[in-house]
């Protein structure tokens, strides 16, 4: 057997954190990260990683949402590429792992095959998928929902939506550059299989003492806008007794979604985000908008969850002498994701030639991720990296150079597994 | 006795309702008004205001603040004007009477002396007073308390005071050419004496079957920026009991705050504004702000209730698994405002001119008003008429057309009742 193919650790390290230096950090001597989709850092964090994989010999194809494909050929005539995605945005104050670790690792996959002059049978494809995070943009997963077809939100509709300056994503898109020719769409673009390196973003590996996560699947989740309405009145002159003040019962309902999830436990519910109407410190708020996220290990359990809590708004909205009411004005989900044996299979394998058994934990994933939506139409998995006190979506974000280079290990092997068995006709 | 010199209420209520469906109409075939400070709408009310004062014979001063002083001379050598003062600047979705009201009936009376061919003793003022609502620039009554010289915003901290947009006070000031080189200052500046025509804004006059409020005082109000502080992370990977969610905690005190207030009966407190740091769906929420508004008859309720609501803040805090903590970042107030024996007397002696006893009551404004801070320098006092359901801050805020004309005659009266005094050297 040849020496086994290594990936350059130190040199991902580096260019993982000069990257973030460059493009998006958010203050000196922070390692936070505010890296928006498509916005002037986005878009040279993308010119830059568009510019490395022509370099290494890529075909780069930018498709309808952005989305880039950098595609290393391989020999087989009629194979699509294996690929590994992952994202380069971050949330407003987030850190240098979440997503851009799984790019950054698959462009040293790149950079290993390139400079040992390996040809592999099928094509390798390194993917940047855009808005993630949907921090900018509402809605997570975007984009890789629309390649996926699977997504309730089409690609007309996500050009449409507007960020908080009211700028359209489609204009967003033309603005840095990135609206591609090539069609969102799997069945015209498509893929042999996905793998995504992903930092774990919870406890789970840190606290049992393991190195790599075998993602098999990802958590179902739910998401609900809700809508709060009260009257208006004057702060100062409307007694106490006769008020509907949306604020009031909103936080009623807040306290109530943490309540239920803590009682029940069937999962996580958080509320991330709220608006008030109302921006004036003399007035009673009359309408209230917040976002209820839902998430647990099956998509009943989400049900469940979901149900205990809107029975616990209704409980309070009776009850409550303040004569709100509310509607719950739009939901969207993303299922339970079931991953692929074979991915699941190639990742485990590759696990192993890097670490002890001891070392390894299949887990499921509690947070969405691109992955979830590829898996509805491509073989899928995905590899886990600790998350240092399981924190993520935050500057304090960390994952260790030893781990960020055993992922990406774990993603070269993974890949060259994959290959591998389709060349055989395995898989 | 010559006859009664009267205002025309037809006039008075036909310009109200044509300047507000001209500048600021929220839509049509609604009475909703979102006239804010310093807007494009704004402007061309002023403009429109100051042309008619002007083709009214009075000399238009415009201070630093942008306060107008539309002043019609009398026969007097050293006197100061009598002043008729009140706001046209609007909430977001406001009505058209607040503060409207009071210039537009100025203006009527302004008129009503004018073709009448009245010489008075003093002056007479019009003055529309800038950013009452504090709707755009934080700070209610912003304007009068810099001209006051008592509030602890003075010229030079307004005037940095910025929107939401980011634009600075000063810049708006320029932008609709309404800096004004008379100093913002009583003592440069200054008055006989100040009234206000207002609408109630709550629900006595009309219970108790009133005209006219005679204003004796402004209760007191205090107003707290509270700061809530948690620790960000990803809503799909960190477990519920380890979670540090400002906005959960915020939605506690928030319904503290309602429930204090109701309890302990001393006054009103509401959180008219609140705003997360986050704006993601999938982030707990690390930092929440909201500003608590507290209004009782007297200071010491105030204090009482401020002292009520934050013992219960600390035992919320306390208790709460959430491990968040709270800060109250900033005070504002404005301490109880007791108005003149001079003007009261002015305001009673001409309510009883046009209505009988049992149709005018004394009483204190529960809202805080340009009023409030004029009386700490000049004598004032204010003239209330029925709200209808005691609604304000609301684009269905109405008074009667009867209502507003009555409030406009007894402002013409209260004006002639002062001067004559002065004249005779009484007051």
């Amino acid at each position: 057997m040849a020496t086994k193919l290594k990936i350059n650790g130190q040199r991902l390290n580096d260019t993982l954190q000069s990257t973030c230096t460059s493009w998006g950090a958010l203050a000196a001597h922070s390692t936070g990260m505010c890296r928006l989709t498509l916005s002037q850092e986005d878009k040279e964090a993308r010119d830059w990683m568009v510019a490395e994989c022509k370099s290494l010999g890529c075909e780069v194809k930018i498709d309808q949402m952005g989305n880039i494909f950098a595609i290393r050929p391989g020999t087989a005539k009629d194979n699509k590429p294996i690929a590994m995605g992952s994202h380069m945005d971050t949330q407003p104050a987030g850190g240098r792992y979440d997503g851009i670790l799984g790019v950054q690792a698959a462009l040293e996959v790149l950079r290993t095959l390139h400079e040992n002059k390996i040809t592999t049978y099928c094509p390798i494809a390194l993917i940047d998928w855009t808005n993630e995070e949907g921090a900018r943009f509402p809605g997570a997963m975007m984009a890789s929902g629309v390649w996926s077809t699977k997504s309730s939100t089409g690609l007309e509709a996500c050009w449409d939506i507007q960020d908080k300056e009211g700028i359209l994503m489609k204009g967003a898109l033309e603005d840095i550059g990135y609206l591609g020719q090539t069609k969102c769409d799997y069945r015209e673009n498509g893929l042999e299989c996905h793998f995504e390196l992903h930092i774990e973003q919870g406890p789970i590996l840190e606290k049992e003492g393991k190195s790599v996560g075998v993602v098999t699947a990802v958590q179902g989740m739910k998401w609900f806008a809700v809508r709060v309405t009260g009257e208006e009145g004057h702060s100062g002159t409307t007694p106490m007794p006769s008020r509907s003040d949306a604020l009031v019962t909103a936080s009623r309902l807040i306290t109530t979604v943490r309540d239920t999830a803590l009682k029940t436990e069937l999962g996580v519910a958080t509320v991330g985000v709220i608006k008030s109407d109302t921006s004036s410190q003399a007035t009673i708020p009359a309408g209230v908008e917040f976002i209820i996220d839902i998430r647990c290990s099956t998509d009943p359990m989400v049900d469940q969850l979901a149900a205990a809590i809107f029975k616990a708004f209704d409980n309070i909205v009776s009850e409550e002498a303040n004569s709100t009411s509310y509607a719950i004005q739009r939901t969207w989900g993303l299922p339970e994701s079931i991953f692929h044996p074979n991915c699941i299979e190639a990742v485990r394998a590759s696990a192993l030639q890097s670490v002890s058994e001891d070392q390894v934990m299949d887990m499921k994933s509690r947070a969405g991720h691109d992955s979830a939506w590829t898996s509805r139409v491509v073989p899928t998995s995905m590899i886990f990296v600790p998350s240092r006190e399981g924190i993520s979506h935050n500057p304090d974000e960390y994952t260790s150079p030893e781990h960020c280079s055993l992922g990406a290990q774990v993603l070269l092997d993974s890949v060259l597994h994959y290959d591998e068995k389709v060349k055989e006709g395995t898989y």
